[in-house]
């Protein structure tokens, strides 16, 4: 976990991350709800944007909450505590050695954090791991290989490309949510089953223009401006031509298509 | 509409439209239902692929089925009565030029024909103008841009793109699904919606690896593969590694995503 965090650690892009669960959390999350009593580990919980969701959604669960980053621990205790919910618990370990023992969780929740890492299949055998037998493990990915729009435009794409190149240079896999079901089987959870979770905008969808197509995407390509020049992935001139055709897909005859990926696995359970 | 007909009229190509049909028929068609009595033109019906499913989903609708190629008529009247259906009725006709009075259809029903038309925008205000106050009109388009798998192959890529580039020569567009909402807004329809239907494939479903990846999608990337060496578009050896890495993406690891969208819009009443 040496390499770079691609969605660096500004409180700007904090507040798009938040932004983003906001926008997206019925599609995402409203099939997550854990019984009552019942522990789940979140792996790799950030700044807590789904932390909450996840307490509000399951308020007679206990959460522990990992994140290898010891300052987007605090944010995300910060968070979850000014929304009021007492039961999460936060503390800060890299994924790839946990302090719990085997079979210590009932479920396993993890949402955008297998795309930062190089060993995802490594990572999903420890957490599995850490299940109890009939457990259930949850997994939610992005895959910006996703995206596309009208008006079509090289120039768009060649900014998202960056966004890859660097996740990629970073150790990470923008284009991991297409892999969830075989990354999952490999990991020997079983009865996988991954659902795309695609969003699409038109301007009938003036809420997701906004949300989804300005400040949760665009907004997120235009956070890497400078780490891609100074990559040499590409010149300020191109970028800056594909950030545009990338809001001129927010305009009234735009559209805007982009495809999360939630995959549920279980613990194999002993014969 | 002298240009080519991309799919081709062999009887392979019909068989596999069929198929098409038979695997996505819930997917597309199981939230349309016509009132009994209603008057219905299906405008590009093609070989009847979906002609069969919108008579059984409608029993008693009656149908109006037009295309250009008689060849076509004929036998999606065939199949159209040999299913046993008797409530529709088969004419040749020019999409721009149909013989049919403004205002005398209650629904109008397009699939997989706007794809094939360089003026897409002009048929739909064509057919637009053929439906009563009140009525709506159904359109069906697929978006090979959407085509994206695992393991990501730029070879495959290259033989999707050899399709996308075959239709735009004869005039069409292959990229049209992402495009129904401004089209139909275009074209004076009113409160439109359009809902992507994603088809996403990995090999805990086997019924969609075989009829879907490989007898719909790459069978129909497989089809354009002598038209494409003939344009020049791509080289034999490169066009067969395409092929390959698609038949890939079917393997136990491999998954395979693609988008249809579907559009429905309603007539503008008078003021």
């Amino acid at each position: 976990m040496s390499k770079t965090y691609v969605h660096g650690y500004h409180p700007r892009e904090n507040e798009r991350l938040q932004d983003q669960a906001g926008t997206l959390v019925d599609l995402l999350h409203s099939d997550t709800a854990y019984p009552p009593g019942s522990l789940v580990l979140e792996a790799g919980c950030g700044v807590g944007a789904q932390t909450v969701t996840l307490a509000q959604r399951s308020p007679d669960a206990r959460f522990i909450s990992v994140d290898v980053s010891a300052h987007s621990i605090a944010e995300a205790k910060r968070r979850t505590e000014a929304a009021g919910f007492t039961n999460v618990q936060f503390q800060q370990a890299d994924i790839f050695a946990l302090p719990f023992r085997p079979e210590s969780f009932d479920h396993v929740f993890v949402c955008f954090a297998l795309e930062h890492l190089s060993r995802p299949v490594e990572a999903l055998a420890i957490l599995n791991k850490l299940l109890k037998p009939g457990g259930n493990m949850t997994v939610i990915e992005g895959d910006h290989g996703s995206t596309y729009f009208h008006p079509e435009s090289r120039a768009a794409q060649m900014a998202i490309h960056c966004q890859v190149e660097l996740q990629r240079l970073a150790g990470g896999n923008a284009l991991i949510g297409r892999q969830l079901y075989p990354l999952m089987v490999q990991a020997d959870l079983e009865a996988v089953h991954v659902s795309p979770r695609m969003v699409y905008v038109d301007s009938s969808r003036p809420d997701l223009v906004d949300g989804f197509t300005r400040k949760t995407f665009t907004a997120m390509i235009e956070g890497v401006r400078e780490s891609a020049i100074r990559a040499g992935i590409i010149d300020p001139e191109a970028f800056d031509a594909g950030v545009r055709d990338l809001h001129r897909t927010a305009e009234p005859d735009g559209v805007f298509c982009y495809t999360f990926f939630k995959g549920v696995g279980e613990k194999r359970r002993r014969v």
